[in-house]
Formats: C-alpha cells, sequence, structure tokens
C-alpha cells in the first residue's frame, strides 16, 4: 500500500506513475499506448463529466455524435488541419479478417476487403463536424449551432503517459458555427470562461486564462484561448482550450448561410475541449506522499467510517450509531461508506483510503461511543481530531466545504509564489532549473525567438495571460522590443 | 414536414427512415454505414442511459472504460468468438499519414508506418476486458467484478439502416466475473430483469423475456437470455441481451481464482448490453403516420406552449400567465417549453411538435386569456379539451403519467394480439404472411428445423419464453415430439 509508494522528492515522475496505478485510477493495457480507467479513476472522471456537461447546458449547448471515422478526403479539405497532428493516426485499410489457410486457430487481415478510401479514426472532429454542418446551414434562422460531443479519439503518440498522453483519450469537443466574427470570439472566451470556473471551483486547481502564441495555436485556428495550470513539481499543464476558428472551416467545407439582410457568407467557428488529461492534473495538483488528495467535489467516496471493535457487540452498538449518522448524511447528499468488512484491521483500511484520497475519514470505537464522539480526520492535512456526535453531521458537511477551499488557497498559493519575473537570459535559466514554475519575461513577438528559447531551455511559452499589463520591455533573449511579459514554463 | 411523411401503410420501411430523418433524430453521415446522432435523437439517448446508469449502479455495478482496439491474436485467443460476427471489423493497418509526393495537397499512407500486429476496432469488449480480468482477479476477495461500459463499436455491416443497423453504434456493455455458476447465471437474469423493467416502464415498450435457441445465441455465451419487443408492422426486435458465459472467456484468457476453501479454479462469467437500436425501437412502437410519439419519460420536452395572439398586447397578457405555469411545472421537474417565436405561425409550431412527438402541447390564446383557460392537445391521441388554469400543473402531471401508461396499455394490447398460436406449417405461413406478430408453435429442439422454416419462411425462433407453458406436442414443420412452444417472428 501507500508504504511502497515512491515520494515526489525522490522521483516526482515515478511517484505519478506508481500513484494512478495503486490508486486504481488506470493502467496501461495489452494495447500499444491505450490505457484502461479503472472503476475508481472512472468514478471521478463521471463526476467531471456531470458537472461540465450541466455548465454546457447551462450556456445553451446540446450533445449530438458524429462518427469515429474520418474519410481521408476529409483531411486534405482542411489543409491546415492536416499539416498539423492529424498525420499521426490510427488508419483503417480493410473491413475483413478471415482463417489463415497456413495456420489453423490464426486470423489474417482479408486481402480482398480493403477498403476504396482508407479511413482515420478520429484525432478531432472537425472535419466531418464540418462536412455535416454544410448540410444543416442556410440560413442565419439556422445559427448558432452550439453542439458539443462525448467521444473517444485517437493521436499515435510515440511516448504515452497514463492520462497524461495516450493514444486513445477520452474528451468532450465543442464545436459551434455563428453567423458573426464577434459572436463567434465571444462564444471561445465563454467557454474558456467555463473550463477556468471548472478547474478553480470545482477541481480546486487555480488557472492562468491566456492566449496561446502562433507557434503553439491549434493548427486552423485563429486564436487559441487556453487555461494553464502549475503542477507540484514546477511544470505547467494545459488543462484546457478553446479555440476561435475564424472562417477557417466553413471556407474548407464550405458552409454559407444568408444572413438577415440578404447576404451570402461563410459562417464563424470556434471549437473547445477538454479531456481525460484533467485527471492527471488532478493527481498532480493535490496529491502527496502517502497517496491521492481529492478535493470533495470530485470524491467518489467523500466520507467514510471505520469501525473499531475487538466484539460483535461493540461493533452492533457502533453500526447503530453509525447508521443514524450515515442516514443524515444521505439527506444532505453527502457521499458516505461505513467500511465494516470484518477481515481487514482498520490500519488497513486507513492506509488504503488515504491512498484512494477520500477527504475525511470517521473512526469510532468503544470509548467514542462512550464519550459521544467521533475521531474526524482530514486527508488533506492528516490532522486529527474527537468532535462530538451531536451535530456532527452539519459540522462535516461544512469540513468538506473547508476541505475544497483550502486544497485550492493551497495550490493558487504554490502557483501564486511560483510565477518570477526574470530580466535576463541567465536569471531565466537559472530559475527554470532551480525554481521552475512559469516565468514572467519580455518576449520580442517572433517565433524563431520563441523556438530558440525552446531549444535552449525546454520552456515553451504557455500563454499570453488575458490579464497581463502592458508594458514596454526588452526580449529575455534577443533585447528587442518587447509590449509585455508572457509566461514560459516547462510543461506536460 | 408531418404532410410529407409517407404513411405507414404506404410503406412502413420508408416511413421509419424518412421520420428518424425528419424528427431531427439521426441522419446518414459522409462515412459508409456510419450515422450523426442529432441534438434531438441524441437528447433522448441521454435519457436512455442516464435511467440504464442508474439502474446499473442500483444493482451495484460500476463504470470503467476500456480500450477501443483489440489486437487481432486476442481475437484468436477466443475461438468461438472469432469464428462469429467478429470477422467483418474495422482493421488498422497503418498508424501515419504523409503528403503525398505526386500529388500537392493530398495524403497517401504512409507505407513504412505498418503495425507489427493489426488492431481491431471493437466489435464488443470480450477479448480486451477479459485479458485485463487476468490481472485482476487473484483470490475470491477480488470477486465478484461487476463492471460496465459506456462506448461505441464498430462492427462492418454490409446493409445498414439508422439506429437499427449502423457500422457504428453507441452502447453499453457490461462484464461480470463471479466465483460461483449460479452466482453468475443470477447475474444475466438480474439483468434481463432491468432492461425488461427499463424497456417497459420508462420506454412503454413491453417486452418477453426468454432464452436463445443454440443457433441465435452469442457465440461463446452457454445461454443468452433476451427481451423481444413486437413492432407496428408485425416484426420482431431483439431490445437486449444477457449472455451467460460459463467459464468460455476465463479459460480462454486463464482467468483463475483461489477459492475460499483455497482451491484454484476458472470464474463464471456474464456480459449484457443494449445499444441506440432501442431508439429504433422506441419509434417504431409508438410513433404515427403524423410523427413521433414519445413516451413523457423519454421526451427532452415534455409539454410546449404555443401563444396565439395577433397583438403584442395579447402576447404580453399571454406572457405572463404563462410565466407562471412554467414556473409550478418547473418546480415539478416536469420540462417545458414556451415557444414565442414571433416568426412562425402557430399551425407551423403545431406541425413541428407533432413530427417531434412532444407529449402534451398546450395553446393559449385571448379567448383563453378570458375565461382562464388553457387548450390542451395529446400527441398520443390527438385529442384536445379545453382546461381551466386553476390546478392545471397536477393536470398536467398526472396526464403525463396516464400517457406514459396508455402507451404502455396501447402496446401491449398490440403485442398480445399478434401472438397467434399456430399448429400446422400451412396456418404458420398464412399468418406470418397476413397478420405478422409472434407464431406461438411446436419446435422439435433442432438446429436444423430452425434452418429449415427461417429459409423457407425467414422467420426465426426469437425466444423460449421463461413463462411457457411445458406442453407435449409436434413440431410445426416435421411433427417430431416437441415439449413446449417457442415464439417466432420475422426480425429487424
Amino acid at each position: 500500500m501507500s508504504k511502497n509508494l515512491t515520494t515526489r522528492s525522490e522521483d516526482y515522475s515515478k511517484w505519478y506513475n506508481e500513484l494512478v496505478v495503486k490508486a486504481d485510477l488506470a493502467e496501461n493495457s495489452g494495447v500499444r499506448g491505450c490505457m484502461v480507467i479503472k472503476p475508481y479513476g472512472y468514478a471521478i472522471w463521471e463526476k467531471m463529466q456531470a458537472e461540465l456537461d450541466r455548465m454546457f447546458k447551462e450556456t445553451g449547448h446540446s450533445n449530438a455524435y458524429f462518427p469515429l471515422f474520418v474519410p481521408k478526403s476529409m483531411f486534405e479539405a482542411e489543409e491546415k488541419n492536416a499539416e498539423g497532428f492529424a498525420k499521426e493516426c490510427a488508419i483503417v485499410t480493410h473491413y475483413r479478417l478471415k482463417n489463415d489457410p497456413d495456420k489453423p486457430g490464426k486470423l489474417m487481415v482479408d486481402p480482398n476487403a480493403k477498403l476504396e478510401e482508407e479511413l482515420i479514426v478520429r484525432p478531432t472532429s472537425e472535419a466531418i463536424i464540418w462536412s455535416t454542418y454544410k448540410n444543416w446551414v442556410q440560413s442565419y434562422r439556422d445559427l448558432p449551432l452550439l453542439i458539443n460531443q462525448w467521444a473517444n479519439v485517437v493521436r499515435w503518440e510515440m511516448r504515452t503517459r497514463l492520462f497524461l498522453r495516450t493514444a486513445e483519450f477520452l474528451w468532450q469537443e465543442g464545436h459551434t458555427a455563428h453567423a458573426t466574427k464577434a459572436e463567434a470570439i465571444k462564444e471561445s472566451e465563454t467557454m474558456m470562461n467555463v473550463y477556468a470556473d471548472f478547474a478553480e471551483n470545482f477541481m480546486a486547481i487555480p488557472v492562468i486564462k491566456g492566449l496561446k502564441t502562433e507557434t503553439e495555436r491549434f493548427a486552423g485556428a485563429e486564436e487559441t484561448y487556453c487555461i494553464e495550470a502549475l503542477m507540484q513539481d514546477g511544470k505547467a499543464l494545459q488543462a484546457g482550450t478553446s479555440h476561435f476558428l475564424g472562417q477557417n472551416f466553413a471556407k474548407a467545407f464550405d458552409v454559407k448561410f444568408t444572413s438577415n439582410e440578404g447576404k451570402l457568407d461563410y459562417v464563424w467557428g470556434t471549437s473547445w475541449g477538454v479531456s481525460t488529461r484533467l485527471m492527471g492534473a488532478l493527481v498532480m495538483t493535490h496529491s502527496d506522499d502517502k497517496g491521492l488528495v481529492l478535493p470533495p467535489n470530485l470524491a467518489p467516496t467523500q466520507i467514510v467510517i471505520v469501525p473499531i471493535h475487538k466484539t460483535d457487540e461493540q461493533l452492533a452498538a457502533i453500526t447503530e450509531e453509525v447508521n443514524k449518522l450515515v442516514a443524515e448524511l444521505k439527506k444532505m447528499r453527502i457521499s458516505v461508506k461505513f467500511d465494516d468488512r470484518t477481515n481487514m484491521s482498520p490500519g488497513f483500511k486507513f492506509n488504503e483510503y488515504e491512498l484512494k484520497g477520500v477527504p475525511i475519514r470517521l473512526a469510532i470505537g468503544p470509548k467514542d461511543l462512550e464519550n459521544g464522539t467521533f475521531e474526524v480526520a482530514r486527508r488533506d492535512t492528516l490532522t486529527k481530531e474527537s468532535v462530538s456526535k451531536d451535530g456532527i453531521a452539519s459540522y462535516l458537511r461544512d469540513l468538506l466545504e473547508t476541505i475544497q477551499n483550502d486544497l485550492f488557497a493551497k495550490a493558487l498559493d504554490y502557483r501564486n509564489t511560483h510565477i518570477t519575473e526574470v530580466n535576463d537570459f541567465e536569471e531565466f535559466k537559472s530559475v527554470l532549473e532551480n525554481k521552475g514554475g512559469f516565468l514572467s519575461a519580455h518576449w520580442d513577438g517572433t517565433p524563431e525567438t520563441e523556438e530558440k528559447i525552446k531549444e535552449l531551455t525546454k520552456a515553451t511559452i504557455r500563454c499570453i495571460a488575458l490579464d497581463r499589463v502592458e508594458e514596454a520591455g526588452k526580449c529575455v533573449l534577443t533585447g528587442n522590443p518587447s509590449k509585455g511579459r508572457v509566461l514560459f514554463a516547462k510543461a506536460y
């Protein structure tokens, strides 16, 4: 159990890999680069999905479902996209297996079942969706189209890591079409704000909202909005993106509409997505050397109760007391579990729930029964206290809220103390190596300088923060004039 | 709109195809055999998902996610499965596209990016899941595994129809592992009962629970439980299956456990699933020549309110009245929409909601304002009445329940009058041609007779009903002895 977990200071990367597997979140499968999301991990993902889905619907979006496959010619239709990440992908070329005549019991691809046109397993769905939108849009009355899809996508990544980078992953992708440029830009911003709200208030992960540079932008987008988070090892993680697509996809797929004034024009588009990568961000933001630390909003079990007893009579008395509390907590819609398994020791259970990040653990033994108390242990602070059973349900409800807020405050404090203003390149390199985090530095605005810094340091421009102050300065590498600071970091 | 819909008596099949598209449920995509599930259709599917998911969790199951791809060798591991439907499937052979040197702007499959082992896009996930379970199960303490997955699957169907048979479809697949045979059988039965409960009480579709014959059984199952529904054209539709897998998959993937008594044995398995095919069953059970008829439990919008007015003042007064009702209905968790679009006539709106199957339509005009009434129209019966606004919210709530029950009663009545006992083969053929529905007939129990009847009539044995009465008789084709009647029908 947790005693076997590599610590973060020993090897952060190993700690992460071990924790994801030991806490039953996910594991590698027999299929290269594809993961199995285990029930406990999936339960957390379901909580994310439910909340995001609610937020999408509240902002006027509907869900739909588009094909898994994209014919090769559709990729070609959007040239910029095809020049982007779309090339490393899974390609279906045949549609039948047959018995291998030379090897009894073995199967082979039937050479007579070759597809006329190869199908690409979607790495993202702009192409298939915009080719559909063409038939859905004639007039301004058909706009806006505000559609989201929950789906699996595949990108043939060579080096994979559970949740952070996998060949197949789960995500949602919103694809919207609008009559005006202003409306589409507003939509991209709205969805970036939805993501930021979700990350901060639901996942307790502070994020910086910003714009990507041209180099880091999604191929086919005119502007990419993003939210950037900071992990405990000082590396940044892009937690969500929202793209203003201009009329690029409308032009590639010939999606036109007749405006209110009878004018024919291309529609304006956006797309936005978050993925199971967020699970990686969750683990790396809050967890510690003993295991997962889950914000109460995302914890499948928010409170676990462990009985401590020697006799059956004691267990019976404890159970009676616990049942009352469980009923009260359930009424408050708090997810609570009474772990009365008798073949495991309390110590074993304590370790297990620590590893799995259950926010609050209650213990109750004969002494507590006498005193009318419970022992209340917080996972985030690893502190314990004895609490009277009178009014304990509302005490626990408030404590869950406190924990949620404290986790955010702690992560925010870490993040804020890891944004460092640097003014020359030596300082840049030194802070990057010794402290990590975001480096707030002047940049001359050219892709060449950006590329050079990446080559020299592995740091990339994570974003141009939306709230940055206009400030004249000199580029940290070239000394050329700059209009303001941007945020550099090494990133996942 | 609806006036263009082919009627059922004209051409049932055409009626279905047109209705699915015109009611905005789904449409064919640019990808062979793959459909686009449109927002309105997807909203209905989401309601099905939510209810099924709740029922699965209530019966102790958790969700997880397994890879989209299955390496070819895993298919071979389960021979029976490989001999079944698994051969017609999408096969990934390459992992990269590159620019075509001969055709500027075109892409080609990179011949240097051939996979060592082909990957099959899952047609079902037994192979990948059982190869994972191998590592999850050591002792009886690890059992039962009660896991469900919501996923897309692909089967390379040659002739496809929206929802009923598509190359890619959405489904859930439960895969469970147990320590004893009895427990696994009980699980298969429990899930068949969950499906039947869902079909009848949520979708208002009466079903017959039964067992498949050996011929119709899932390859790799020892027993297949099913629920069979009857469509309005007299053809049966398999609405869900639950398989008792015996130790077949455990043996194929070497999944063993140490029992309570220290004995090593293979685990016992089940799998069960329903798919977007249920959308087809929904349409074909309840809808009519004017469009969809949705049971209130599945209707994205349960009540729509249409204002009838000539002046802005009238609309303002109507809106005031409607807003009060809308607030009341929302409190009752009834999904209600006030359609105050001014660029469409009430008649246009009436047609639209008829086509889309909204269970209750309210209209309110100046006369209703005077009288303190609403006009209430039922979609299922196409009847109208004037109802006083006092207490109308609870009246409507009750009416939704009535409609739900009436739809089930109507479908049940149709189904029951379309189960015909036949005792010789001439009668069999005549009833099948002239009336359709289920034919309850004696069968000698041999696959040969089953096959012969299928050849001669296209009817298959839909199931051996669980509640059939033991009754000695003579096979309707061969005259050989039979132990009881089975249900034949033509089927989707």
